[in-house]
């Protein structure tokens, strides 16, 4: 990657609010207690090998707002940049219960993921939809419970 | 957290471009090969406890964009979402070496964080910039280098 080749971003607020009206919605990333254990969030670590599409722009955008609905979130912000020579793309996906991130290598079959959700999303449903996407020979996940508690 | 009160984003473009103008600059993000070790780059979750200012829209920012300058790296985006009922805050930094992330829970002293930098930016030395910033009373990292062949 280097220059900054396509520029795209866009803001998705809740229906029927307007691009910097404040507008009251649920708390979706209060802290989750569950069998015994308190924690903030699950962040999964995701690593694609030998993965496909991964310097197609609108692609991993759709595949990012798959992920979004697949894991029940609310997207708030979407912000990808594509590089230049090698046509990598750095994406994120700011949600009310955290984000999802994208790195992409294609010159590799290379692309870092961390899908970070708190509350009631479910941030494991993300895994099928990226696999479906950019149809991987390998994918590793790593699951960190981040602000564990007792 | 839940209703967005307050937005903020700004985008930071290479000196002399214009937004949407793509510019040529050195590539940021090449696989790094150190020690018969190649790989995409370093990924540091942070975690803080009993921390401050984790409700201070600006501080946090300001603290974000430090981090960035700290580790020598190059912002390309930034963008902050202001939570209630309880202020907490969302964040990303976009880099052309990847992306800082931070999430706070100020009821809870608690924020985590993400820091993902490749090629010859110095993510560990953000730490510093975090731990005068937010005070916090435990700082625990975990380093995870991704992408790794080899």
């Amino acid at each position: 990657m280097s220059s900054v080749q396509t520029l795209f971003q866009s803001e998705t607020l809740p229906s029927g609010s307007q691009a910097g009206v404040p507008e009251r919605e649920e708390r979706k990333d209060y802290f989750i207690e569950r069998n015994g254990t308190r924690y903030a969030g699950i962040h999964l670590i995701v690593d694609l090998w030998g993965a496909e599409r991964l310097d197609d722009l609108a692609h991993v955008e759709a595949a990012l707002r798959d992920a979004v609905t697949a894991a029940k979130a609310t997207l708030l912000h979407i912000h990808l940049h594509h590089f230049t020579p090698n046509h990598g793309i750095s994406g994120v996906a700011v949600l009310a219960e955290s984000h999802i991130s994208i790195h992409t290598w294609p010159e590799n079959g290379y692309a870092a993921l961390d899908i970070f959700m708190c509350g009631d999303a479910e941030p494991q449903a993300t895994i099928e939809v990226l696999r479906k996407a950019f149809k991987p020979e390998r994918l590793a996940v790593e699951e960190i419970l981040r602000g564990r508690v007792g």
